[in-house]
């Protein structure tokens, strides 16, 4: 069965606190809907640093969740100079620590993860698909570059849009662009 | 079959003419050898330049050759905003325009390529390792971020030392660490 793939660039997701720290009394305001619902890109940006080195203009994703998390690729730690784990979206455990800076002040927090390769589902997806009980499949793409990606998790959100996240990495690696289709394996 | 991983940071070959162009008198001075018999990584470093954007301490590999080629990622050629084709070493149908900095002057050509999957053969390990006849094989990687890449061409040169080049995209897609040993599937 196909899948369309959605690329992920390095972003931050922040806690109500955060947010406030960084960016003041000023409200998120939203850029671009994502495809998950509920789920915005914003207008804000932040700076990411560590003592190696620092990258601008990284994305805040809303609305506000329950932890802060900022997600990079494999390629940006190299450039960071830090060796954060692999994770799904709020497991932080070992997450690197790196400073957030934004127009109002700076925090540091041990909040940087590489998130794992994952496909969003909910209950009525599995069902259609034949997904139910599954953790994780592989995804495959033809043709030049092609590959099979495998360790492909299997994330469950109510009303979820059926869509496939992968990093920058990968998708370069692959030579994919948005919407592009894999075949998931199972 | 196992192959173990070297993995290939963007760098440039230059002909005898456009090395004088960049760096003069000034000879070249081996870094260090790389694995495949007489190649080696230089301490020359140069610029790579697109309207977009620079790179700078890009690493010229020697000795020199019959041609100019600036080998990157495609994460560098989105930073570069250029879309370099995939190709094998040498074969530059199709590449996109990058102007070369060097430290006594500058050039523009039709050099820059994503260099495909490769793995350095001869005759000799095309028989041992029962691969005679075959253009290109897939690898695999076990684990986390675990895929099988397909796509991998077999390159023959003379007294080649065996080994997958793979770029940074590929690598840090996957995880990979130069000496990492992935299986060759057939």
């Amino acid at each position: 069965m196909k899948i369309s793939v959605g690329i992920s660039n390095r972003h931050v997701h922040l806690t109500v606190d955060d947010y406030k720290l960084l960016f003041g009394d000023e409200e998120m305001e939203k850029r671009n809907d994502l495809k998950q619902p509920g789920m915005f890109a914003c207008n804000q940006v932040v700076t990411i640093k560590t003592p190696k080195k620092e990258i601008n203009k990284v994305r805040v994703l809303g609305p506000v969740r329950s932890y802060t998390q900022v997600e990079i690729s494999k390629t940006d730690a190299y450039s960071l100079g830090i060796d954060p784990p692999v994770r799904t979206s709020g497991d932080l455990d070992g997450a690197s620590e790196i400073e957030i800076i934004g127009p109002c002040g700076s925090i540091i927090r041990k909040a940087a993860i590489i998130a794992n390769r994952h496909i969003h589902v909910d209950e009525k997806i599995r069902k259609k698909h034949k997904l139910v009980g599954i953790e994780k499949v592989s995804v495959r793409k033809e043709g030049e570059k092609g590959a099979t990606l495998d360790d492909v998790y299997l994330k469950d959100s109510e009303n979820a849009y059926f869509e496939l996240h992968l990093d920058t990495d990968d998708a370069n690696a692959l030579l994919l662009k948005n919407d592009d289709e894999l075949e998931i394996i199972i």
